[in-house]
């Protein structure tokens, strides 16, 4: 393996109520905080209240700004930034999802730079951003600890990334009671898109020696809960190991970028309204198959971690976990393969599909058979 | 487990020829480098070429500290400093074992600030520090992802550490072709400094998930080549594995600190010259043995680590590696053991030994028998 680098500066803690037991790491971030979350899950789990708990007892100003949905827009960042500009802000806590936290950073980078929106995607950030902390109550994204922001660019008819080092979050508060609240459904595709992260980074053409250790891990830790996600019987301690998990899938693709899968989920939740993790989920296995024709002994690696034998077992559990696929039509197939090629990371794997092999793809993974 | 922290900003870039490949990296650091290192083992791998090489194609300046002698003194790194300020330097690079290194990172900290030598310890620093690059040229002290940097500090008659989150170096530049030419006690010592490393991170009360799984991981990969170290066949492969190993364990103890085998082992260094790896190699058996009385499920999933079935086989295959012990005076272990009990770290471990375990310890170890 040759040259690869491995960076990830959010520092990450971990454990039951670690965020009532950071005080001080809170109080040192600012004196007004911008708490950006969606609508409900971050007060159901508990989440939010605590949060606020903390900045109470620190007595730090707070705004909430709730107001971020799934597959956040750019206008809601446009938005959230106004708001923390207007309030004077000086920190920022996301609680969330991957929405709300990939919001938060380009809330935090928007609040203090001044970037058009036609140059918000591929512009050159400087280090000026809000400090943030960020606080995951789904087990999924990985984003309090990557320097990226997915937001859906309705000008590219998909989602894209903003990515820089400076976005990377001051912290990560894991606290796995925050995902006892979560809907069965949330939870299998939020799982669903960390196994696929830290399966993708494997496949990444910069995955490394640090970037496999981590996958790994992550992989079997996942994997080690799926059947107790099936029968919702999930122990506190898988979920903590899920939360884990998620947090170093997290970093792996912070390291290696996404490739294939992600590339072409985005079409399926841009235009079809499928969750993100369940539509990553839903490509996985015939992505997985695709690239074992030409590297078998990498995708041999991955079911090892599974602690599976052969990849028709581990689309078996994967079917158990989706139920009922959505299909696409024929014109769909079309319109998601040219937009997939075109994606930068379909390229970042070490067996990358033709726009012929992206529409087998798509017809496999959803052909309604 | 319950809440615990995780934290190395350190970019880590690993492979071969990563010094020559990291020139951008570099020159953004700054325009003038102080390159701080040892007289010998710099030149002789070829890192100290490598790192002037780069810095001439950037056309950065560059000044050669390389007065710095095994277990450096606070005197070296006031030297270093004063030589910085007067050269104007911006940036740091360290080429080394853990010596360099870590007088680098002092040095990195007095260039900038103004501390005086009776203050040094403990002190409370600024963010004010050079940039740090560093290129370890041993696989062992782990200090290119630490926050620490550790002295001889004449006036405790120890090694003293300075701590702090502003002294992590901003990239660690990892090329295991730096390893080849190393002595083989220099390989043997530093290698079994990372082991201690992994196995005082998971016997310490900071250890947490994240560290467990990095000290899991170094454990194994410095086991697994330990044979080749004793019969002097390592293979490239295995240096850059043992590599890593050092930098993983580093991240380790950055995080959850170290224990009794180190605040034991730096009198072994202070009063008796015994090389520090070496050190602690000859203390770690029957400290393991120690912890086991009260905790063997752990040290049971160390020897699992290891791949080894029992410690007196582990300890055989350190015996095998250390030749004949050096023994101490009944004097000497009661100095020691008065030294080491009032050692901050000694109390950083699931099982701690009061002063008269830790001169059996010392007896056990060094008895001459």
């Amino acid at each position: 393996m040759g040259l690869n680098a491995y960076y990830v500066p959010t520092k990450i803690i971990a454990g039951e109520s670690c965020v009532q037991n950071s005080g001080e790491l809170i109080r040192r971030c600012g004196k007004h905080a911008i708490i950006v979350t969606g609508a409900h899950s971050a007060r159901a789990s508990g989440a939010l209240g605590d949060v606020i708990s903390v900045l109470e007892a620190n007595a730090q100003r707070y705004i909430v700004y709730d107001k971020v949905k799934s597959n956040p827009s750019v206008a809601c960042c446009y938005e959230g930034a106004a708001l923390a500009r207007s309030e004077e802000a000086d920190f920022l806590i996301a609680i969330g999802g991957g929405s709300p936290m990939d919001a938060g950073k380009a809330i935090a980078l928007l609040a203090r730079q001044d970037i058009a929106e036609e140059n918000l995607f591929g512009a050159i950030y400087s280090a000026d951003v809000l400090p943030m902390i960020f606080v995951p109550i789904t087990a999924g994204t990985g984003s309090e600890v990557t320097q990226y922001s997915v937001l859906t660019n309705d000008k590219a008819r998909t989602k894209m990334s903003l990515s820089s080092p400076f976005l990377f979050p001051q912290a990560a508060l894991l606290d796995a009671g925050y995902l006892k609240s979560l809907p069965r459904s949330t939870l299998t595709h939020t799982t669903l898109d960390a196994l696929s992260h830290s399966m993708e980074g494997m496949l990444s053409l910069r995955a490394g020696r640090m970037t496999d250790m981590l996958a790994r891990e992550s992989i079997c830790r996942i994997c080690a809960c799926l059947e107790s996600i099936a029968s919702g019987s999930l122990t506190d301690a898988q979920r903590e190991s899920l939360l884990l998990a998620s947090t170093l899938a997290g970093m792996v693709i912070a390291n290696t970028g996404t490739t294939a899968v992600h590339a072409m989920g985005y079409s399926l939740t841009y235009f079809r309204r499928i969750d993100h993790g369940r539509a990553n989920a839903l490509l996985l296995p015939a992505f997985l198959a695709f690239v074992g024709k030409s590297q078998p002994d990498r995708i041999g690696e991955i079911l090892a971690c599974c602690g599976m034998q052969s990849l028709s077992q581990f689309s078996g559990v994967i079917d158990g976990l989706l139920g009922e696929r959505e299909t696409l039509s024929p014109e769909e197939i079309e319109l998601f393969s040219s937009i997939a090629v075109k994606a930068g990371n379909i390229r970042n794997c070490i067996a990358v599909p033709d726009e012929a092999a992206v529409s087998a793809l798509y017809s496999r993974s959803l052909s309604g058979r």
